[in-house]
């Protein structure tokens, strides 16, 4: 294995632009993101109810090893969503709550892990919510090599240090930090229109009319039949 | 792609009969069912601790599209149950809180997704529990054709138009329409049995005497042996 | 298929080591244990927030039957956790309410099911948490051979009669009942270190330092570079 | 379990319309067929490079259990695809060299089987190409009931006694009886332009030119940019 | 992590009864074992057309490390099958053309991996046929501990030193060593009576009558209709 | 979804440097590149026995589409390899026996494909080997936007159109264009030094003195006992 590198910082997106952006939702954020950047859904809350986002600060650890994660945590500011893969596919439990009452004192936001976490009774009671792929007691070492805040996939989608990572119930979504403005400026766009169709919808009338659908259904020719 | 074919209308149960079987849970109707009709397990609710029944709409779509869940939404009457089905696997998030506000508003009762569904923080705010294979924020296009109202096959069954669908903390289940009275008759029997079991039971009594399970053990040479 | 052997008995743990086992949660107890006896992470609490100790009483079942464990049940004691196996991989639902209402009447603590549950809304009513693989409605007989009392492999670990088993949020742990006693021992020694190091990560100390890590980055070769 | 109900026979496509049907692969069918019909990917061929076609014969088994194939075989004629469904998920090993011997006596094309395959070894060495879900020598019940020549869900679809089944490297389709001739007729068709295709690319044209590609792209506003 | 316990020997069953063991396929040996011991399918055969059997030696592995296979390599006697276990489910390539190269010169009959095999074209060309749950170059550390020759969970099954295990095209399955015996008087009584079988269905009959089958569908109560 | 982009051209490593990594299969790429740049597994050959090198072309698709497959292959130069990633998980065969006719007369070395393949009789008999994730004639449409020549995540890695990709039955290894040089001295390295070892393994020595493991066992402490 190559000697771990280990990045001290990275430039994050202004911290009002994140602000807005912690405003919208992860499907808002991934539409106004021309539908990119989203991770796997195998990744899932481990705290039901939560909206987090925040810079990545990036973790690749050897799989059943978390020794990459303390020398991440160092480098993490208030606010940083620690973002942690694997260099091959792991359920081991990487992050327990240890690792998650040092993450809180230094104030990360949360934790997104392609891989497993454990004590999740501790972090319910910390009300610390972390996204993961798995629970599991399964312990690791703390003997490999990796690195910290060069790009890594996690969960099928490259991130960068210093990506934008947004985190509810739906999942997570990550956008560079280049196209951070673009997409505040695109979900809040977004938002308006949708709060106007909410409202057409929830006074009854159709999607086929509001969003025009009915030319689409004529060009497929779709024939429509009485039953019964 | 053959053109969409959209029936308006089929007969439902009558609405006695499917009160009746909402009186129900899955694991019983189920089994008053012989054992019938039950649906992949890897549906699941998003809103856990309901129960839902009534007639099932059917929506084929092109995997990664949604379009013909517009076009069965708007033919659903209260009370109904959107089936939702696709062509190929997918796992994209089809239905969301837009879907979920006009179905509302049409007194939809709930859907049943064989696929993904997002913005679960909304529905669970809106009180409108779904049932679906994932959670994801993928999104999907309104371009491709499909059916409503021809069967379908969701997570594993056949669906008719006009079958009774039930769906709780179990998962979920279909009879068909000509079957529902019989299933109601051997639900509400069923119930009646395991009241008294359930009694007997709570007082200490085993199932290997109250369901004459002893000669079964006999019949297959059980030997009882003592250890330790 | 060979006559089913049911064994009667088995020696259990004292009850004073399962209940200070019963002090510590799953993540400490495998650490304590030297990583080993973690079931398969596919089995997850039905009801979360909950955690049992108790030992283990062993079915083995025939796929798709439930037959041993109506036969185990009768021969459990108050505390005692049946483990359910199967003879192949199975998802049928072998547990419900009435198996769960004769479980709670014997004072068994849990059932910990390779396989599937179903009557869930029953079972969080009843607030009798079980451990299980699926939860799904799909019946089973019960006709079929297998055995009480003798070893299974349940989620991947080999389980005795009369081992201890710990289930909580982070899955369920097996310690063979000869190592009770030094597992105890070890999970209190761990928690007293961790109470120790949970104090000073909470007081802003890194683990790199607490765990002596640095010297391992060193030995790995480790390069910091300033980034941004 | 409602008593088991069997079909003695059924109309199969005209033998000049399936013989046309076993000229065309499975993935010309799919496409001639409106993109439907197709079975799960997770169905494999276990002997490679064969192509089979006949009508179906359904057989629904209870998992584990394959009484009802016994049942079906004896009602199969020389040329026909029995096709074996399950009421729940299996893995078991449902049919191995003796059914297959009594399969191969009656004439029967292949088996396509929604659960396991084993001895094939035997079935290799016997020429008997067969496509199933997985391969195990997991042993079945002869005891339970199930259905022969009702309709089915095999691998996602729906399959009626009587459909059309074409089996080969890429997998299983079916087609309704009705749609036989229809489908023949489309498959020829593709089968003539793609021909025209095949020369063209072979001599290095392009399909963003022979399949009028370029506008689309036009359309979608791509950009092309020098590089490197 | 306890230390690595070794154990040098183990008593081997009779080399006369492993050789008339090594005349029936796992299907066989399997039904003859009352359907025990089957590893789980996902186990298969890196080269087809094999079939092997010899007495277990049993390796335990920290998931992603290899080191205790080389440990055990060395104990290994001619013909020995040497089993390879992981503590946590791994998919790494935990042996390669090197190990294969030693297990061949110490004339090792195989090796069953319940994780990943790698060089598999090299072992192709060795004519070394191994059994592995995934194919894939991921390599392994050689640091860490486990154990040799103490009973380990494979593929969901227990194997002790000294089992015998036969694997084939079919998967894999371990008999213990006490029952070897019975289970070649089994299998070839078997053998025997399938021999008779085959002949029977090859001249066209049909199980319903030679395995009495029709007295079953009577009992369930099945009814014959004409159709079509 | 954004407009396509599409990078006409980039840099490819120098022709003799990829001729000599193709001298190297890929397990010892893997390796010599410190382990890095593995695909998934689930990425397996369709036609067995052979190993392809070249540069990457990369090709991003919306799931169920593969116009950006058609305006990749038009960007290829003979000996490039094409790597087809797409927007969502997605298992339709997005390749079949025209593309591949196409992507031969220009002469591309393979297909590398996180999805479906289909026609895989055709291309075994044009003796074409890709390698994809599953095998389905599930079709595709050619509408939907994407990218050519922007990074991808192909099976969870990055891979950048240029990248020195190797495949063979172990998988797919990608290397990044500026480290095929010392990846490439260092898998000749590692060649002589496992040809040593090959040697003296077939001579019958054991890795635990050739690789010093003994030591290593000891460190770990591990106790030598005899059975039996």
């Amino acid at each position: 294995m190559t000697a771990p590198q280990i990045i001290r910082d990275f430039r994050r997106p202004p911290a009002e632009l994140l602000a807005e952006l912690a405003g919208y939702g992860v499907a808002t954020v991934h539409e106004a993101y021309g539908r990119r950047g989203l991770l796997s859904p195998e990744i899932r809350p481990v705290v039901a109810g939560r909206r987090v986002c925040g810079p990545a600060v990036t973790s690749l650890n050897t799989a059943g090893d978390n020794l990459m994660v303390h020398a991440a945590v160092e480098l993490c500011r208030p606010g940083d969503v620690l973002v942690i893969a694997t260099t091959a596919p792991s359920a081991h439990g990487m992050v327990g709550d240890l690792l998650c009452t040092q993450a809180r004192a230094r104030g990360i936001a949360t934790l997104i892990i392609d891989a497993g976490v454990r004590d999740v009774a501790g972090l319910r009671e910390m009300d610390f919510p972390v996204w993961a792929k798995v629970i599991s007691a399964q312990g690791t070492t703390k003997e490999h090599g990796g690195s910290v805040n060069l790009p890594v996939v996690c969960a099928g989608r490259t991130v960068h240090p210093g990506d934008a990572v947004v985190a509810d119930d739906d999942g997570v979504v990550v956008v560079a930090a280049a196209d951070v403005a673009a997409v505040v400026a695109a979900a809040a766009a977004r938002e308006s229109r949708e709060a106007v169709l909410r409202e057409r919808y929830a006074a009854g009338e159709s999607s086929l009319d509001v969003s025009s659908l009915r030319p689409v259904l004529d060009r497929l020719g779709a024939r429509y039949v009485d039953g019964g």
